[in-house]
């Protein structure tokens, strides 16, 4: 049987103008492992925004009902040349029951129930998704579950990044984000030592608050000094950065050799060799990422990406950190959300503008 | 018994000005297993101008006889507070003749031998070096010997980290250096991909003349596309890079992730999942790195330094490097030089001039 319900899609052409559509098409039966979710609900991550607003100059749009066309910056359209003209479906993640399932065991096993998935193409009345990404909500709404896996499998996945290189301790940049938030409480239950770094002074109270012990405030005068200062207390030489562009993952390795220099009993202009490492994992800030030779040579700044991440750490990890994040979907991976839109109202002047904001504390969540 | 000769010291002050100045000082006998050696021969690299001319502004230079004073650029001189008012040392190695041994058996097999060493404190009449770290010379002069430590070591280093890593290939910036020219004999003979990265048409023919397969010229029109082309024909995901500053690295990844996504089927927008890693093991050019994000998240960018890099080696293989070194004296590992000068002679106009550019084939050497 097939349904038929709406699509988000987003559409770049090689001139640089990028659509965003709502549209009505079929979706035939799932085959094989696969089932087919009708979305009750799906947060718009900061990782949706980038082929949606992100690259997009927003001054441009032009509005009608459930279509946005805008221009995109000439730079990024010409080197995203493999999407011209293709539809790209958006959406990572969200929560919805199953209304059809492929013949294989595991796509059966999941029929009626309500369901968390990572279909890739989550905004939308229904959506394809493997079983054996599919995680039964049993009692928990689809709101509940809707997030449950972008961001709490990134944070446990920093943790357990840490734990693999040998470290007890990370810095983490603006980190009042909702992720900010839960790697908060994840660091709390491992006894993973956590240095904060934030933006404003309400996200130091937000925090600490939540039982951080160590938040530093980025716009407070002398804050390098007190970055340095959590980063020899806790002894974090590992860091994970959102913000990508600009000065933030630099400052940081500044501050760890800061520490590293600071224990030294002679002077090395190669630096320290204290190895630090920064993790870039998103790009707020599109702009490009500045180092300075300020800390020798002992530094490594990296990519950090879940899908290889997931892919490398093996299945009963995967698995372990899968129940984990169920366990706790009311408590430690729990997410708030301020604003629900519709598939037609997302893509309107008021909501566009809220959610392209990515601000600490108003997250939106699409209610197809 | 106590010698007497000069030593070439840098003594940087708070207030930004540096002091390079020959000075007489006595040399007591060594002691345990420490040699004294009488330095005959020492190469200027450009790893040993670091604490002579790279923070320093040439045009502020005032010489005086075994003398000069110049001011450093303020922010470097404030990172480097712990070198305040302390003389440095200078010249990372040479080779000479043992004139004195402490009272262990390596020291005193190494008495009146030839040797190549590594006494970080090479400019000089006499320097103090650990046995163990000592190369017997045979017959070759100290001008063979001088340079068979750090460019060596270091090329031979990239090729093992790169086996290590699980690759056939590497790039190499800047690749028409002494370094250079070594690291691609050295890959010729064991069978790894080079592409060669040089800035000038007179370096690509350099390389060639020496066997070299790829050559990329930088000042030539449509070079990333060569750059890429010479990835794609190699396989070279992994590169090194001695300038630091500035877009190398970033334009090196960039063309490892165009060879990377003209293979994938699929657009992502996280960009290819082929891993992409730089080191930057130099800084040519001290402004700061500049990353781009085109070229998503499967990229490293790491610190390469050779103390580190020969610590976790292992002794084995750091011996079995030295003697591969010793064996290609003449060959592989021969550096030629177009300029000797005495330790007073360095510190003239003329000769910082001329060291300070770091001129490709203009190589300096030190004869006391």
């Amino acid at each position: 049987m097939t349904h038929t319900g709406r699509q988000l899609t987003s559409t770049l052409t090689a001139d640089g103008t990028q659509v965003l559509e709502v549209r009505e098409r079929d979706f035939p039966a799932p085959t094989g492992n696969q089932v087919l979710v009708r979305m009750e609900a799906a947060p718009i991550n900061p990782s949706d925004l980038a082929l949606m607003t992100a690259a997009a100059d927003l001054t441009t749009a032009q509005f009608e009902p459930g279509k946005v066309t805008m221009q995109v910056h000439p730079a990024f359209a010409a080197g995203q040349a493999a999407r011209h003209g293709k539809g790209q479906k958006l959406g990572n993640e969200g929560a919805g029951t199953v209304v059809a399932a492929g013949e294989g065991d595991m796509a059966q096993a999941l029929m009626g129930q309500r369901v968390a998935c990572v279909p890739g193409a989550a905004y939308a009345d229904y959506a394809y998704a493997d079983a054996a990404m599919c995680l039964p909500l049993g009692d928990h709404s689809a709101e509940d579950g809707a997030g449950s896996f972008v961001n709490p499998m990134t944070a446990l996945g920093f943790v357990e990044t840490a734990k693999r290189e040998g470290h007890d301790a990370i810095v983490h940049a603006a980190a009042a984000s909702n992720l900010g938030q839960m790697l908060n409480r994840i660091c709390q239950e491992d006894g993973m030592g956590l240095v904060n770094l934030v933006r404003r002074e309400e996200q130091v109270r937000l925090l600490k608050d939540q039982g951080a012990a160590h938040v530093v405030d980025s716009s407070a005068e002398g804050y390098e000094a007190a970055l340095a200062e959590a980063i020899g207390a806790t002894g974090a030489f590992l860091g994970f950065d959102p913000i990508g562009g600009g000065r933030t993952t630099d400052t940081i390795l500044r501050a760890m050799e800061r520490v590293a220099a600071a224990r030294m009993t002679e002077f090395s202009r190669y630096g320290s060799d204290q190895p630090k490492k920064m993790y870039i994992y998103g790009r707020l800030d599109p702009s490009p990422t500045t180092l300075t030779p300020t800390y020798g040579f002992g530094w490594t700044v990296s990519g950090w990406l879940l899908t290889p991440f997931l892919a490398n750490a093996g299945l009963p990890t995967v698995m372990g950190m899968r129940k984990r994040v169920l366990d706790g979907l009311k408590t430690t991976f729990a997410s708030s959300y301020k604003t629900r839109v519709g598939l037609e109202e997302m893509l309107t002047q008021e909501a566009m503008t809220g959610y392209a904001q990515m601000a600490t504390g108003e997250k939106y969540l699409v209610t197809p």
